[in-house]
């Protein structure tokens, strides 16, 4: 059988199949981007109409109380927390991920005094690793990487913090959170979890693993568009001791008090700062709420088919590339990277052909299976592509274009 | 003639009054509260629909580069800079107010190093304030508070940064930003001014005064709706020596390197952190583009006209409440603030009627005028609705239904 025949039984007897609908895909493209930017759920625009046209256009100010925008962060955290094993009251939708690395990482220094060392991992998803640094300009933190065979050694007593992406977003490689944690805490050190590449996509138990703190993005797995508000979560037993340096006035615990002095609310709101982006909450709800109704589970045993599938189909086609992720579903997020000398080029042939993946410096060619809209003919097609663009060389053209373009 | 007879020559005259049909408001609502949060263009929903429907669903990760996302964040930027005295590479839409006021404290303290008070005034708008208490509790700053006629004399060798808002958000007093930009520079200060209250409503010249920084509000007078992006403006001189503690990837110099280390972009741009919040961007920058037509000249004029006639109008009905505001239109922005003992019950008893304006603790009612979609009718409509909840003492009742609501 060819993988487009496989692909025809698995897609027929997949659950999910029928939540494709639920979203809006351009026509000829298979989209393998979605740990970048997650499609658009089809009910989305009707709510950001709604939101735009009767909240703001015809509720106006009223609507902060009236359409509950003033819930709406706690809200949408609430609806975040079981992806990822959190209480409702742990988790808030506010500001972007690196924002909230700030807060999280000032607040875990806070909480360790005499400590400065924020552990983390070459090669980390850059934006961490930056926060880090600028808590380091400010004379605040000291950035220490380590390999991450190499992590648990390099806890030592100057670790206030141990940082990690849980997925990794190039490889796709999967900590054991449970285990760092541990380690982290053994040596007397908070952790905080970046979830980027896992909320949405894999089930994550922050309680079972005992984690302190952890971020993730709104517009990935989640569906929330394009700069998406992220998420922070905060384990219950750190809320009173909770004091993270960017006290805007929504952290307050009475903003319309309009006091001079900042009083921290009490509990997850204190992690809000500055007045709520409405509309991009909306859409994220929108996101957060089917992605919930598909349910964590169902995801992920359908995201691990996707990949194994694709990775039978590259073997059917006799495709040899190097496959940097894990060889195996349960040690890797919902993402395939391989490497290849030419990987942009090749990544544009695919775009040309409508496969959109993405390109990650210097040499990686990253597929992301998000399963909420994805189906098993996708994953047969993009692998033939892959082995047309491979075996045509049609990299080369692509190198050209782009060399003659840049020249 | 009543208010409203001359409301209809002054209509009939107001060379703005066709702007009213650029915006949506709510039938039976005389909305005086555009200065908590702006109206919403007429334009806005389609906009936003195109950003949604086809930049996100279908151009999905390729607009980033084929829809301009990426330039969103300098484009908007460029756009707010003529409404307020900067060039267009000196000002950048991104995150909350209260974020750009932490990047940009911070930043004022790293370039006056041996320097740490933060000179405010008490009674400024809480975030401000309160954004000060978060580098305090960081041990990077110190806050001084004194009042506005003492700042001069407050201003010493210890102050690195000299923090006001410019129009007040309680009584819309104004303060004289040239000549408090050059006291704080003569004293070896700099100078960060919010403009949330002023931006889109009077003229703002910071090349003119000298002034090093400034952060402003976005859903405001510029309409770009609830918890719309803010903005954030450096004087070109100090671009270069610009070090902010949110070193996010959006700031870095080469994002799509993904290298390990932190490198600021030049210019303007090191003031982005995260990923730039697309939905918010496109809706501000209708709002944006909307009061640049309209021209700033023509609604700081049409603004003062309208304060003025409220208060004729007041006076008309014989209506005699404590002004909070400055009595000269030019030394207030756009709106004007009355004290009263129940100022609450005053608030709800106008809201009841359609007058929608805001109370602020402990005694103020303050009603916003802004000059793009308001009339001179509706002027004299809120001036006899007030005339008429106090002579009745319709207060009473809404302090009752509060006092049975709360008990």
């Amino acid at each position: 059988m060819t993988p487009e025949q496989r692909a025809r039984d698995f897609d027929a007897a997949d659950p999910l199949a029928g939540y494709r609908e639920r979203f809006t895909l351009p026509a000829g493209v298979i989209y393998l981007d979605g740990n970048s930017l997650g499609a658009l759920p089809r009910a989305t625009p009707a709510v950001l109409a709604r939101v735009v046209e009767q909240e703001w256009g015809e509720g106006l100010i009223r609507s902060w109380n009236a359409a509950g925008w003033f819930d709406m962060a706690r809200r949408i955290g609430g609806r975040i927390a079981p992806l990822i094993g959190a209480a409702p009251h742990e988790v808030i939708a506010c500001d972007s991920t690196s924002v909230n690395l700030f807060k999280l990482i000032a607040a875990a220094l806070e909480m360790r005094p005499g400590r400065k060392v924020v552990l983390s991992e070459p090669g980390n998803f850059p934006t961490d690793l930056y926060m880090i640094a600028g808590l380091e300009t400010q004379g605040l933190a000291t950035r220490r990487l380590a390999e991450r065979e190499r992590l648990a050694e390099a806890l030592d007593s100057d670790v206030a913090l141990l940082m990690l992406t849980h997925v990794h977003y190039k490889t796709g490689a999967l900590h054991d959170m449970a285990a760092l944690t541990r380690a982290a805490h053994a040596a007397g050190a908070l952790v905080l979890w970046d979830l980027s590449h896992s909320a949405g996509a894999l089930p994550v138990d922050l309680a079972a693993a005992g984690a302190d703190l952890a971020v993730g993005c709104g517009y990935k797995y989640l569906c929330g568009g394009p700069g998406a508000p992220a998420f922070a979560f905060v384990a219950e037993r750190h809320h009173a001791a909770l004091q993270q340096p960017l006290t805007g006035w929504f952290g307050h615990s009475a903003p319309f008090a309009f006091s001079d002095d900042y009083a921290p609310a009490p509990g997850i709101d204190r992690l809000q700062c500055g007045t709520p982006p409405v509309l991009g909450l909306a859409a994220l709800e929108a996101g957060v709420g089917l992605i919930a109704e598909i349910g964590i589970a169902r995801l992920h045993a359908k995201s691990q088919a996707l990949s194994e599938f694709f990775l039978e189909s590259l073997m059917a086609h006799d495709v040899a590339l190097e496959l940097v992720s894990p060889p195996c579903a349960s040690e890797r997020g919902s993402q395939l990277a391989f490497r290849h000398p030419n990987a942009y080029a090749v990544c544009q042939a695919l775009i040309a052909r409508g496969v959109i993946g993405d390109f990650r410096d210097p040499d990686v060619l990253r597929l992301g299976f998000a399963p909420a809209y994805l189906g098993f003919a996708d994953m047969a097609g993009a692998a033939r592509h892959m082995a047309e663009v491979l075996a045509r060389g049609e990299w080369q053209r692509a190198e050209f274009n782009q060399r003659a373009a840049v020249t």
